[in-house]
């Protein structure tokens, strides 16, 4: 496996997006951001997504030179209008736009509509917690997953995000509303191996937990069965109502590419408007000792909070330099060398 | 199989309620929400939770008299002690006050910390959309889960809400972190019966959908395996940041019983803030309509939308009476007879 040092992959993303023709300040934010992804271990939104999103600015799906305009401003809560920009300079300055509003008020929530891709979910969590507020955001999406009782697409798999703000290690959840993803699907079946727990149902309807037949019935499982499907159903459309945007079945209509005008919700809290620094240590040590003191399951069996097993990718992967795949990390040196 | 008829079942639950020193507004209030949850299929948290709501007043784990005192006014954002009031009337208010600010102001946040069980979570949800607004709330609670990776319980089974309010019915999902509610496990035991799907883990550590045998080990599965986990885990520590409260350790050594002492959020958001009336109509009716339009799984199968099968459930309960459990109904009927 080939590993390469942060710098040189940021480096490398950077100048791909600029021959496609993203502004400098632009195309350094989303260079760094598809890099700490990698760097995260989520791979699938990181390096291996380069490619695509530079498919998307060539077909007109992103908008290289918008930025976020404000359509509504309701104190606490403003409603930008995306503009089809880069799906992750509009979600950082929306989630950035959250923190500030919450610095003062306590409370922030921040819209888009007509926004793009962001990419990994998790990145504005992160962002929100490095500020120290407590972030919580999602995104609708296409269909792409069955609702329960269905066997053909019609719902998002739209991801949910929680951060909280902690010296030791942020706490923070990303989680997609399908048991698992098309890219865990597709590394699992490479390594012939079968999935964990059921992910999916075959040509017959059944649970299975072969990845390569899920990749072909395109019947993923939501998390919980029905339950993933209602929380799917329920992101959608209140992020659309809280954006005035457009719903899953409206993306599934745009033509703009996976995402393409979806809508966001980005909500901070700052807890120091409501705690003391020292209640808030205390209320985390005392959950995440709770935790770490639990009886594993398994004989040395160790329990993470949500978060934990990132930060330990990102350590070792800023230690030990990340890991791409060979074809995939040739494509985007190609894409940074082409002049357009 | 016995049915009572909705305002029979009321009384003699607000009876009850009176018999425990409940003043008579509370009385009214508590009464008709346990009726409502039992209308509405919830019966777990409905007339079957009567008994016991009744033996934590009479522990003075639940404080009658109290009401929410305010704590912090941050404009969008408010936080209320719930000086141990009944944990229904404590929601109604705290969820009632975020859609006031949220008429207002587009958004509300309303936290209480130290306030009691709400009961069914779903009341505060179908309470937001019921006066046209969009409801998001959660609360934590006691240790009853064990957070994934481990078989001691460490976690709350933290419920979690979202609402969308539409005229046709409410969009309401009502989830809670554990696949199945230990409800479900007896009602399925008591049936012969297997769980749909594996609930949670024997002895051995190995999955099983034998509901007797996860009651006895309590090693129930959290929803999507370390997703519901994660997501439990979350809405724990944000309703403690957010309120000023206890988190699930904290509740643990409270020694107030289910949920005694613990912490609730309540958000509200105007849709009409942001969107014509028309605009609302026409996203929700598409969302709905590519849900039922979905291939289903089964042939001649049904696709329902959050929040559907209760309000079927509530329609036939209303014509047919609401069917009770004849021991169940005896205990409530003795404790609303006994004079104390």
């Amino acid at each position: 496996m080939t590993r390469i040092q942060f710098d040189e992959m940021k480096a490398t993303i950077k100048q791909a997006f600029l021959n496609a023709g993203m502004p400098e300040d632009k195309a350094e934010v989303c260079a760094r951001i598809h890099t700490e992804s990698s760097r995260d271990g989520v791979y699938s939104h990181g390096l291996n997504r380069v490619e695509r999103f530079v498919e998307y600015i060539g077909k007109g799906w992103v908008d290289v030179n918008a930025v976020p305009t404000l359509e509504i401003n309701l104190g606490a809560m403003e409603v930008y209008n995306g503009n089809l920009g880069p799906g992750i300079t509009n979600a950082i300055f929306a989630m950035n736009r959250a923190t500030e509003i919450a610095a003062q008020n306590g409370l922030g929530l921040v819209s888009l509509n007509n926004t793009t891709h962001w990419m990994r979910g998790g990145t504005y969590g992160w962002q929100a917690a490095e500020k120290g507020f407590i972030g919580i955001c999602w995104t609708n999406t296409e269909s792409c997953m069955p609702a329960w009782g269905a066997k053909s697409c019609g719902i998002g798999n739209n991801p949910f995000i929680m951060a909280v703000p902690r010296e030791e290690g942020h706490i923070v959840l990303d989680m997609a509303m399908s048991q698992y993803s098309y890219g865990k699907l597709q590394v699992t079946r490479l390594r012939n191996e079968k999935l964990p727990f059921d992910g999916g149902f075959d040509q017959d309807g059944n649970l299975t937990d072969e990845p390569g037949i899920i990749e072909e019935t395109r019947r993923i499982l939501p998390m919980g069965y029905w339950k993933g499907s209602g929380f799917a159903i329920l992101l959608d459309i209140i992020s659309a109502l809280l954006s005035g945007g457009l719903t899953t079945a409206g993306i599934d209509n745009s033509g703009k590419g996976s995402c393409g005008s979806c809508c966001q919700v980005f909500i901070a809290v700052n807890p120091l408007k409501i705690n003391t620094q020292e209640f808030i240590d205390q209320a985390l040590s005392e959950t995440i000792e709770q935790l770490k003191s639990s009886v594993p399951a398994k004989e040395n069996g160790e329990i993470f909070y949500p978060g934990e097993q990132s930060l330990k990718t990102r350590h070792q992967n800023m230690e030990l330099g990340i890991p791409v795949d060979d074809g995939i990390w040739a494509i985007v040196k190609e894409l940074a060398r082409l002049k357009h």
